[in-house]
Formats: C-alpha cells, structure tokens, sequence
C-alpha cells in the first residue's frame, strides 16, 4: 500500500467521513452517491488554495483545514443551500503525518460545524494545494442567484466588513497589535463562520445575493451586472467591527471594508416589506443601500454625493503573491 | 478584470459550457444547480493530475484536456452512471492564451463526447495542476461498486488492457516503434475512451465494477477486498491488443496488462447466465476469470498452477516522478 493510499483511508477514517444525510456510498468506491429529496436541486462550487498563493507557506495546518472548507461553505450560503457533503483533493510535496493530523482536524471542525460530510477525493504527490468541491441542497426554484436584484429593493450584508482583511497583516506578521484586537480579527480570518442559516432564511425573500469574497464593491459590481441594475451603497452605513476600527482606524477600516475582500459575510437585495419580519427573527442585517435603475456601483456619503473610489479593489493576498 | 477571471471567462463561453439535461445554472454564480430526476441518484467523483507527477511538462495541451475528462469520466462509466457536467478548477504558473485555447479544445472535444457540461470550477496562479469533478446519474439501487462480487461469478474485462501501460515509453520519449503501432498506443493513452455505454449495459447485471487504472491484478485486489471474496484471473486469457504485442512482445505486454494501469477499461463480475446476453447485444467483453470463496487474487496458468507474480505493481509515471 503505497502512503498516498495510507492517506486516502486516513481520511476515510475521519470523523466527517461517516454516513449523513443524503450521504448514499462515500469514500471508496469509485465514485460517491448523493441522493437528493423530490423537488430539491444541487448546489456545487468548487475552490483552490494554493500554497503561497491564498495561503502562507508556514501555515498552521488546523487553521488552513478549516479555513479552506468554511471559505468554500460559504458559496453554499451565498444560494441559500443546506451544506450536505464535500470533496477534498490534496496535493503534498511530502507525507507528514502531525501536518495531515492537524489539518484533519480543522477540516472536521469546520465539517461537523457545517454537518458536511467527507464523500470522496483524491491523494496525490506535488506543490501543496488543495481543491473541495461542496455540494448542497435547496428547494427546486428557491435557490438565490445574483440575478434578481430589482430596482426599490434594500442592499443588505449580514455582518460587518472588513475584517478578513483586516487581519492580513497579521497573517502575514507585518504589523502587531494588542492580544484581544489580534484574536478577533484573526478568527474571522482563519475560522471564517459562512452564514448558511441566513442564507436559507433568505430563501424566497432575497431577489439576489452573493458571500462577499472580493470586497463589497467588487461583489456588488457582480450583482449590478447580472441583475442589470445599478446599486448604491451608502458610505456611512456600512459595518465596521469595533477591532477593526481599533487596529486600522476609521479610514483604513473603511476601505477594508469597501475593497478587502475574505469576508464571507453575505449581501443581498430585498423587498423592503421584507425586512421587518428578518429584523424581528434575529438576524444580524445591515441595510447599506438599495437598487436603482441603472447599472455599476456607485458608492454614496450622507448627502447623497457620489463618492465612488476610482480604484474599487486593493490586491489582497490572494492576489499579490 | 484580473486575467484569471478573463480565463473564467473563457471557459464560460466554452461550447461544453453550454446549457444542457440537468444543468439548471452553469457557470457565473455562487454555484452551479444541477436537477436529478426523481429515483435517481448523482455519482460524483474527484481527480487531480500534477504537472511532472501525472503527465509530462511539455505536453501537448490538446491532449491534457482531452486526457483528464476522459480519466475523470471513466469513473463514471465504472458506477453505471450517465455524465451530465463535471467542474474544472485549474492551476496554471502563467496565462498562456494559446495554451488555454488548445487545453479547452480537447476538454471540449471529450465533453462533447460524453455529454458533459462544464458547470464551473476555479482558476489561480500556482505550479500547474488540475482537478475535474465529475458528475453523473444512476437510477437509485442500480449504481455499480466494488461490493457485490459472488463466488461462481465470472471476471470480465471491456477490451484489451496494456495499451496504456505500453505508451508510457512513448509518451515519455524514451522509445521508438513504426508510426502506426506509435499511434494506436498513444491514442489509447492520451484519449481514453470512457466505456459509459458498457457500463450502463451493466446496470442490474453486473455484480461488482470498476475502470482499471492502477493495473488488472491491483484492482481485482481492490474488488476481492470489497466484496469479501477471492478472484482467480487465468493468465491466458487476458487481452492483449496488436500494438501492444508488436511493440513490447508477448511477455512484456502481459506484463503491461496485469501491472501496468492506466486502462480505463472496465473491469466486472457477473453471473454467468447474463453472459449470453451481453455478448448477443455485441459489448466487447472477454471473461479472464471467475469468483471463488477466500481473499485477495490469484493469477493461474492454463492448467490452473498459480503463477502469481510476488510483485503486483510495477510503477508508472504516476508514481516514478
């Protein structure tokens, strides 16, 4: 048995390997089988890290394991799916076995949080990096697309923004700040919490929504595209989180949340008539704008004045490396 | 617009990209959706390939494409399943527009082939590699695994195995053969033929199934292992192609058959009534062996001597590099 195939029954073994729901044959086989209830559909995205590239060299692996499945949840979120299973390959320069242990570990932390179960993948030998691939269900005809947005319906998030961002530089150990500052920011990078019970609260209310990965303007530029529309983003609306604002100041925690990108937090446009009864049910959401005829994104102050930076995206990690 | 997501952009438009059975959302959202029909189940299976690892660094991108579908959906044909879509995430060091270009020609070209639809996938800067997911139907209960094997079964292959085993040498520039015998070789090795038709034809009738890519002797380990029974393989009646004799002769090539992998033939137990039928409606089977109580594999020789080599594997590219 050659330790490749010693790594494919380790994570067969894995707790987030056992049987769940809709969960038909796992790993071993040569496919998996999935079985989706009458009347749902399945929702898959598939994302890749690659080292050096979405993540550092000197990573922790717990950290990476399950920074990688909550990133990729989050696209299951963003349609208002339930999480059912996911795939892993992954791609080793070396066997070690206290590296596969405790990415294993996070991977499963960040499964059983999401009731996600392993079904399948595949082993092989090169420069690290990984690709999962997550499946989910969701109400035929009910799933939510960034296509729906329509004009008079309110731009929401679900979260404060800017905090994937903000603890880049702490990621990358350019700058330091004080212990509790550092601990917030850095868990929303590394255990990033996709709003899958939003999302499906959504379901049959949003007209659109997405999970901002690239930053807020970005991904609002995405909706305004395949909706047609043009959306509005009021400046002093937009939530910041008190360690943000603590590390990086007003302006800069802005921008993080303008352009920053790795937030994972959802946004969406809804009927205003629907936000009462989402405010009543709990559910931690901002308004920050709303759609108008048009098309683009144009950010705006108190006034009503076009603030709109010329530059909407600073190149994060992902993309600087 | 980043030049990855020109790339995305590109495959969007790709004709295997297009619209088709099951396919409710292709490319461009969060996630695709994909619809399967009542009393059916979704097979699902997960390959990456590794520059240097899996295929050569200078090889021809046509073929890579064409190659890792065709692998991909070769699982598929191994579960009795029908392809609807597969998703590509791609790693590439640099953005190479006739590259890309020749690379999606062959995907497309097997995709065409298949029937499959891009859904959607990632693209990011990194060494290159990549990871095809690959999705397909079966009618519930009737999928094929590894399980059921049955003493008194008969062992079945779809065709000649060794070809591609035998092209490594090609493939690899480290030998020379006359053209013909060259291009039969190489075309069983960079075009896989998926045996999805013969898989179907199986359905409910073969008890235990599988594409033989880690060699004829390794995976019948993996089905004897599976269904808790023994297979006996009778050495005289494994398939060899023309080319391969002509190339590698006799002993080589049965070598190249047991050992070699990288067939993507299937391999099968059946009940020796259906046999008739089969080969009535013209599948392309040679039965090598039959199911006997006990574990693991036996080779035997036409007087029924075990001949099993100590051996079972020699290494391929895969493994070598």
């Amino acid at each position: 048995m050659g330790e490749f195939e010693l790594i494919r029954n380790y994570f067969a073994a894995a707790p987030c390997a056992q049987a769940g729901e809709g969960v038909v044959l796992g790993i071993g086989d040569d496919c998996a089988l999935l079985s989706v209830p009458p009347g749902e559909q399945l929702a898959i995205s598939t994302d890749t890290l690659v080292v050096g590239v979405h993540f550092p060299d000197a990573c922790d692996p717990f950290l990476l394991g399950q920074r990688a499945l909550g990133v990729s949840a989050s696209d299951l979120a963003a349609m208002g799916a339930t999480p059912l299973a996911f795939t892993l390959a992954l791609t080793l320069p070396e066997v070690s076995a206290d590296w596969l242990q405790a990415f294993a570990q996070g991977l499963n932390q960040m499964a059983q949080g999401c009731s996600m179960r392993l079904i399948g993948g595949d082993t092989t030998r090169g420069p690290l990096s990984l690709t999962i691939t997550v499946f989910g269900r969701v109400p035929s005809g009910l799933a939510l697309t960034r296509s729906g947005a329509t004009p008079g319906d309110l731009l929401c998030v679900g979260g404060p923004l800017g905090d994937g961002a903000g603890a880049l530089p702490l990621v990358l150990n350019q700058r330091r700040t004080e212990a509790s500052t550092a601990q917030a920011l850095l868990a929303r990078y590394w255990s990033p919490q996709p709003q899958l019970e939003l999302g499906q609260a959504l379901r049959g209310r949003a007209t659109s929504a997405l999970d901002i990965s690239d930053g807020l303007l970005a991904d609002c530029g995405h909706i305004a595209l395949a909706s047609g529309v043009r959306l509005l983003v009021e400046r002093d609306r937009v939530p910041l989180s008190a360690p943000l604002l603590a590390f990086f100041g007003q302006d800069a925690a802005l921008q993080a949340a303008l352009s920053g990108g790795d937030d994972y937090i959802l946004a969406f446009t809804l009927p205003p008539s629907l936000l009462a009864d989402l405010i009543d049910e709990g559910w931690p959401i901002s308004v920050i704008g709303h759609v108008a005829e048009g098309q683009g994104v144009t950010l705006v102050d108190a006034h009503g004045q076009d603030v709109t930076p010329i530059t909407r995206g600073y190149q994060h990690f992902r993309e600087t490396r």
